[in-house]
């Protein structure tokens, strides 16, 4: 075990005030809940779910608590912090009855559907205190889907005697919770449901859900790496730098990366979308930053790219819905249309190959896969070299970074976040609501100051395309491009171009106070 | 300015006993040096700089000091800690004599040849204390080669009446040192031309110089990295993971951060030159582990690759060096013989077009372009399909970590070192001596505790084939099979394959009472 382990499993997180003495709090509804979109659809899929109130936490005199048992599963790729929603899970059911137990479901859904658990005592929950990574109890990707698996899951939550189950998952993992919850509630079980909303690509938001949680540690870790980027671009001036962010479409870490670094030049998948930029006029934007830079002598630039940027590319996105329900039916390219045809033909050869083969488990295109930083920098190569104007050297390094800010020690912040959100997911179980999603609220405050809530997933959700059919699922968020993180990255970003105003934020430090130093720009 | 930026200008490296009081030490030699090898050849470029002693410190009295003005210069790619260098120099000269005065050559040896540079005063310097990068005066890999040059920069030394220049680079930036001061003196200049060990590779090392600096920072940095891949990797079970480190030829950095990190395999370039493994072998190597590890169930891998890995596999070797060969007498790969032919057409196409056409500005294969961590990787796909035994699942994330580890904020040991290699630079310029390295030891003790010596460059010399013609340079120090670190290695591998016993170094954490908490595993 590292020093830093050691340090980290003695951090006490701060708790916020209203999580004092779970005991004498209980939830209040205020109003009905209808969905973000398709709210006669949602209604219909979700009958005893459906409409139910945000909650808020009101106090009430201490009762008699009897001993609880729940389970959790990790659903879904690890974002830093997961460790710590299992182990507030653990302090605050223990805090409730002493004779609470936890058993953790083995990696990701899977473990529900086949009955694979683990309990989990004292000794093995304190080993992973702000402690990265979901190995606890490993993680994994399958969907609780259909008849057969979601009775399963059923008859594992009946054998286990649950009072209740967690998912920490993101936007498809957040349906799961919905459509578990749902089918318990139809057979009369009393078992509590609950999300808590994590994704490093901080798309699972909304008014209430103000982040999720591994953004604010992913986007950190990516920081770091691009601020030593740059910091290397300007002492050896010899490359552009092409730093692909993972995020899946929304561009919220490239965002947050760039208001924390301010590199030269970073694109906005949702802004492209908007401005209905061709794949063309990006590539000219580029090459316009490297023939100016390069004219002045600045042989060198930090771009970041969102991994979802062509999706956001119009002529891209037709040809990719055309491929996925194509494709979803069993249909080859030849079914393309004309134009998406075109649009497929334009492509290098090998990123064609990908985009024909390269499915995840859902049918859909990997994004991550697609390599769109050697797809725009062969393409800028090439315009420059059309430039007589461009008197300037073009070295390209490409970066991608992904996995290594997943699984990371989580930032004091996300430890802290956490820490509530499986608190506030115990209330939410001991007060009987199902179907709920855990939200901590006010972050941008002292963690003592943060407010919490129960938000009913129904009311996250619309309809969406998915394997060629409409399906009822938790929206993802996209950049607000009236928000105020993007507002913030306009009012600097001409003048980021030409100057080097390089942020080097540094590999995360750790407090021990339980102070949260630092949190996402993106608040 | 991050607060990270303001909290590190504070810190205080501690400065070892002896160079407590700079103007009460001399250096005194001890023997005669001869080279690494080709001592009589060496001898014949070197006849004024060869075989001087090695310098050992020794008290004196205090005597009366004359002002200095000494030049510095960054040569080569960026390693964290050369501003602590320069904030050193600095502090030594002005600590001797408050109107010494430093000035910085710009963006590299060409600064010196063209006479471009800048002063740096007391307000630029403090700027830069613990900070990383090279930009204060920026970085350049021009070699001051040719008589043309040669003749510029003692011009340059000559109009600017330097005491003395401190070249900050690699082996073949000490090459230079080695060179230039040769040629100064031979012309009757006094003036003291000093190297400092620099390079994230830990390539340029000898008895005397124990590491280079920047190399803990970059294994820092990376060992963070595969660290956290490595509890993604735990935590998804879906991924191998091939990881390519930077470091040229020798692989010292993949060595250190698998004592770092525990990954399940490390390939170590001497090693496979020494066992003379195949790349079908190596191949072998890597399917073995992934068939084994995914027949328990255990679909994910961590493997390290060092960047000069196929450098050194001896079919590869003869085909490389046969190459830089040719293409330095401007032939083409028609003039290869039968045997490098059939290596090359053992390569996937798109390698094949990288060996031919990528070369660094030596006229060498630039290796760093070379996707040795895909060339594996398919070659372990297409193994794995042969292999009915095979049960489990392959799929691979590629990684290459270098650029993000050379310009970070350097570790409280590279700042240390820094700031005392510094301090022996100015030591070595004051008492004299020209075409020395400034060296610090004992690193494993406490700094202060740290011995610091001078040591003749010629004496790490011999002749080696640098386009086609063989020349004299610093011999690049490769891992040595028989040493601590290799040994440590080899203990502990076979377990590792199976087990998963990883190391999660985490974010690099900075101290603030100077204590140097962390120091190299290679030492």
């Amino acid at each position: 075990m590292t020093s830093l382990q050691k340090k980290r499993m003695s951090f006490t997180p701060l708790l916020p005030k209203v999580c004092d003495a779970l005991d004498r709090i209980a939830f209040c509804g205020r109003g009905e809940t209808a969905s973000i979109g398709d709210a006669g659809k949602i209604k219909g899929y979700f009958p005893n779910t459906f409409g139910r109130p945000i909650l808020y936490p009101i106090e009430r005199q201490k009762r008699v608590q009897k001993p609880l048992k729940v389970g959790v599963v990790f659903s879904g790729g690890p974002a830093a912090g997961g460790h710590n929603v299992i182990t507030a899970l653990f302090d605050s059911l223990r805090s409730l009855h002493p004779e609470s137990c936890l058993v953790g479901f083995l990696d990701g859904p899977l473990g529900i559907i086949e009955g694979k658990y683990k309990d989990l005592p004292q000794k093995c929950i304190d080993l992973y205190r702000n402690q990265g990574g979901f190995d606890m109890i490993g993680s994994g990707r399958t969907k609780i889907e259909g008849d057969a698996q979601l009775m399963q899951s059923f008859d594992t939550i009946q054998r286990l005697q649950l009072d209740g189950l967690v998912i920490i998952g993101g936007d498809d993992s957040n349906t799961n919770v919905a459509v578990l919850a749902e089918y318990c509630m139809q057979r009369g079980s009393a078992v509590r449901i609950v999300g808590v909303p994590k994704t490093i690509d901080g798309d699972l938001k909304s008014p209430l859900v103000e982040i999720s949680f591994g953004f604010h540690s992913a986007c950190q870790t990516y920081s770091e790496l691009i601020g030593n980027i740059a910091r290397d671009g300007r002492s050896s001036k010899k490359y552009t730098h092409f730093i692909k962010l993972m995020g899946r479409s929304a561009s919220h870490v490239a965002l947050e990366c760039a208001l924390q670094t301010n590199p030269n030049l970073t694109l906005i998948g949702e802004e492209i979308l908007e401005k209905k930029q061709s794949l063309k006029e990006i590539v000219g934007q580029i090459a316009d930053l490297v023939e100016k830079r390069g004219n002045m002598g600045k042989n060198y630039s930090i771009i970041l790219i969102p991994e979802g940027l062509i999706e956001f590319v119009i002529e891209i996105k037709v040809l990719i819905e055309e491929l996925n329900t194509l494709l979803s039916q069993g249909r080859g390219e030849e079914a393309l249309s004309a134009e998406a045809k075109n649009t497929l033909r334009f492509f290098p050869k090998d990123l064609q190959r990908q985009l024909l083969l390269d499915r995840d488990p859902h049918g859909n295109i990997q994004l991550s896969h697609i390599q769109t930083e050697s797809l725009l920098s062969s393409m800028v190569e090439k315009e420059l070299q059309k430039r007589p104007s461009f008197k300037g050297k073009f070295r390209v390094v490409h970066h991608f970074f992904g996995y290594e800010g997943r699984s990371g020690f989580p930032t004091d912040f996300d430890a802290t976040y956490c820490y509530a959100l499986g608190y506030v997911a115990t209330l939410l179980i001991k007060e009987g609501h199902s179907g709920y999603m855990s939200c901590v609220r006010h972050l941008t405050k002292d963690p003592r100051e943060w407010g919490i809530c129960g938000v009913p997933i129904t009311s996250l959700m619309h309809l969406e395309v998915r394997k060629g059919k409409r399906k009822p699922v938790v929206r993802k968020a996209l950049v607000d491009l009236h928000g105020k993180p993007f507002k913030a990255l306009v009012q600097c970003r001409s003048h980021l171009l030409l100057h080097d105003d390089y942020i080097y934020p540094g590999p995360i430090q750790f407090g021990e106070d339980g102070s949260v130093a630092s949190i996402p720009r993106s608040l």
